[in-house]
């Protein structure tokens, strides 16, 4: 009960950073889809490693393999309504160097080790690693195309790194210098959503993509339109008025954030998550040994990311996007819609 | 697909503000627990209303009848294995004077207008309303009592109200007597969990505790450990160094707030929710008629909850409790835990 | 995670047969539906005790008490989009004639007892009871309303009783003289399902009317179409051949039982289902002491149905027409079909 | 919400009969399973075609790939406690003989051009096909290694092909020779389950065991214990007496099958399952061109097997050890049992 998210959609995620592959997939896409893999992969590669100077070097060769679900050509397929799977092949040989004895501040591998007993592939990651959100972002790719062909548009951006809002690259270069790592935050507005997805209580928008956000690790805080400002608001600057655009009403403002009850609005989806500085840095770190259970100092080897918040971006429009199409997928409330 | 949680527990929480009754229902609850109702009611007594000079004067009777699950005395009963139902009668009627036809700003009349197609029942809030997280708190308690016997403790306070950490009732009265209405934070600290508990990617202890947070109104954002604080700290600053206490490992500063790959660590689990004011404030505000279409002013009628945040603290403890049984009562992840 | 059903209808049955009341909740219906409580409590008199010679004398009130989910009056309601929930009083108090020590042959006493390390309230067979087939027919019968008024009707008959297929009510009252019990099959037809719904693997039409059907004590077997007897005909007798009526497609025969893989046909959807004889006969039955674990003879006092075979038949009913609304509540396979 | 089974394993099948490649993901088995691929590989060969005179001779390379989940060598592997993903290639490309304008009879076809209009992949029967057990294969192979090593056994067999319970070989091969098909019944038994296991209502072992039986195709009917048949017996017969064998209770018959009240009893569970004559024959069949909407006649081309009940024989077991594993995964109703 832990990889396999259930809803409209499913979406299972498996894989560990070293093992033979990572990979996805998705149940419930409606048949007739179609997925245009250039455009794919074009997203999946803002979230690939290598491609700007402060990221780390590794390179992955993180083009997707389709399996099943889709029947298709070399640039694309449109989907059977079976199943969609698709893998990514890992490069990395399963690392000799890593050392299971001493839990790295910061990451998994202790809690992983109470809960599984020794017996967690923890190598680079394992299935806790970031580059598990690869194939999170192969099933939102594929919810955004379908999203786009109904006028649904979703954009991540960063919001600051370290606290610094405008040219946030020198934050990442210095802590890179220093061999440390430092972290930001994302915000994501999805605009084009009809009114009335969603639910109150368990299925709300919020459930649902806070359910799915903090399945990328680092995530350390999610909140929806003011977000925690609104706790420093009065109701009448919080309450958003009701407003006519036409014949569309909409809301002055978007305190809400497209949210209302759990329920869309018909106004931008907003959301930001706050990601924690990458734990892997070189700088020296007090751990325990947990065979000999004698305090130790770790220095972590290799080159890591000093920043994931860039690579990070696509991950949250694939989060909103699994959430929408997700939403859209259930029915409405009302009895003219049946089957 | 709404107001049913489905994980280890099974939770469903129904009714609405003024029908007959709101409820619950808990499943998977083992047998043979001990449940206290002097200490339920107790419980259940920190969110009722009228309790405070701030408060909105209505006074709900709202000590649950206990219809399923226990076997039992006056005093309390024994859990049975089967699913708990407990119900709490409503005693207002239904009131005339809502008008239906003016969503009311910062509430989920609109939305859920779009969603029910007008068929929704949205007086006093309907089963929007905050009413219903009087049903979350039984669910809640009950986990409590449970968890307590097994050494678990779980205490939320207020840390601000609109923005003032100190003496924040003044702020209250100011926003009653202005009319108007305030917001607030609440933290959530749950201690003696053991570690190993939740998992990686959609069952971690984040996405439990965020999938149960957000069903209670209001809520804007959440946070665990550093929260959005990690995002302005280096990693250097925000990994927790691992140290021996006796022969127990556990980490020197607590950024991680207890849960690391989704995993209790053995740490306090720390959560932060941000509560938005009260959208029903007296001052006139700007809507739109949905019959005619044409913009109105909305004068809210009656005397409402200037700030919900002191009721809302035990609600965060009855969503902790549930998410920490409902992880206590799944499989260790090591072979030797079976059956 | 046993008495909640969660597909696109949630279903929570809660209640033992001695204890305050039986109820269910029912979360997922579509917003304004209406419900005529007068052919609710028609379809529920069906199933309730003591309308016949060979039933049980105990007359139950078995009319529900709605607590949430509609808008209505006396004499019905239309749903609000909101949870439904319903329950029953229970008039008959705790028995205290009823032996835990020593489990009744055939019953769930025993294996409940290894469960619930003897926490289990068994009297009147607690929550295992047939009598919690009565929510089980409030979420039916609410679903057949809803389905009629879409062309979908569900009819269920007694097909044999103690294998004799005709005049089977002298087979009920002979075992009845004779202190003893009989089962039968039962049939149950759904027909004006369009087809498409459904899905090929674990959430197909058997899957789903088979999870909800086992959820009724008493129930040994089901079978779809042919059943088992095409386990002995060859493919070209048990192959329905495709035939134009019309400009519509159908089958000549429906050995099928209106699902393909899963999927409806459009043809009707046929099962049966085998019950076995009521466990509880007075006939002297050898048990086992479960304090003393010596043997002993056990005899149950009371009057008991020595056929439920009857009264089980609009229970059925309720298992197809939940299946069936929660199919239709499905998005179709096409992408025509979004929201 | 069809081909994802999430309970406490979380089991997806994916995959197109001529797709690139069959495979499944299985989540929430405990890490450090010893996985032996050998005795694996033999399990999957016993429902791997061109095995026998009367199956097809299409050779199927079912050795299963694995992706995720095991730590390990050549010969095998453990578990992690990450989901386990395995996969087969396909060897067939995809056939162009396959006609998709004219549904073939007894096949999902039909059915699945509704759901799907007409984007369905249904060359060589897709994700309908029978191959697709293949991977289910893969699931219950893995938890029948985990379950033996807890005493647990489980042997299905053919009862009868054709009605005919012994030599029923030449069943076989007369339908091959007149170039049609039979079909058959299989029972599954399991020994060694402790008691206690499953629960009442919807997640009994007879909800758990059946939805995942009728993920099978050509499964017509399930039944449990005396089945049926039970519904011909008075409860004198059907009742099982309790019985001491030396201090552990049994039952001195077991008409009820190893199951109570959805709870196991400890005595060995048994089901039944029918299994339909395999669809495709070489007979002639009547049809209707989905096109012209014309009737027609159609022959299938190539061999198929004339019976699936032998290959069918080994996925019984996969059901049965699924869903016993899933159900020792579930915590005891008792107290004393928590992590």
């Amino acid at each position: 009960m832990s990889s396999t998210w259930k809803s409209n959609l499913s979406l299972t995620i498996f894989g560990q950073s070293h093992g033979e592959a990572i990979g996805m997939t998705l149940d419930g896409v409606p048949a007739g889809e179609e997925i245009d893999f250039a455009r794919l992969d074009a997203f999946l590669l803002r979230r690939a490693p290598g491609n700007a100077p402060w990221t780390t070097p590794r390179k992955e060769a993180d083009t997707p393999e389709f399996l099943a679900g889709l029947i298709g050509s070399e640039a694309g397929g449109k989907t059977c309504g079976a199943p969609i799977a698709a893998i990514i092949r890992n490069t990395n040989t399963r690392s000799a160097d890593y050392d299971k004895k001493i839990p790295r501040p910061g990451h998994a591998d202790f809690a992983a080790h109470v809960k599984y007993g020794g017996f967690a592939d923890l190598s680079g990651g394992g299935h806790f690693s970031g580059r598990l959100t690869a194939p999170l972002c192969i099933a939102g790719g594929i919810c955004l195309q379908i999203l786009e062909r109904r006028g649904v548009k979703i954009d991540a951006k960063i919001l600051s790194v370290n606290g610094i809002a405008d040219d946030y690259i020198n934050e990442i270069l210095r802590a890179k210098e220093a061999g440390d790592s430092v972290g930001g935050i994302i915000e994501c507005v999805t605009t084009g959503l009809p009114g009335g997805l969603g639910s109150p209580m368990f299925d709300g928008m919020e459930n649902r993509i806070a359910a799915l956000a903090f399945a990328i690790p680092a995530v350390k805080g999610i909140e929806f339109g003011a977000g925690f400002a609104a706790a420093e608001m009065t109701g009448s600057q919080n309450n958003d008025p009701f407003v006519l655009r036409g014949d569309k009403i909409e809301t002055a403002t978007n305190h809400h954030g497209g949210i209302l009850g759990g329920i869309t609005s018909g106004m931008p989806l907003v959301f930001r998550v706050a990601i924690k500085p990458t734990p892997s840095i070189s700088l020296p770190q007090q751990s325990v040994n947990l065979e000999t259970l004698t305090p130790t100092t770790l220095e972590i080897k290799g080159r890591h990311d000093p920043c994931i918040v860039p690579r990070a971006v696509p991950c949250f429009e694939a989060v909103a996007a699994i959430a929408a199409l997700d939403a859209m997928l259930q029915k409405r409330g009302t009895p003219c819609r049946y089957h």
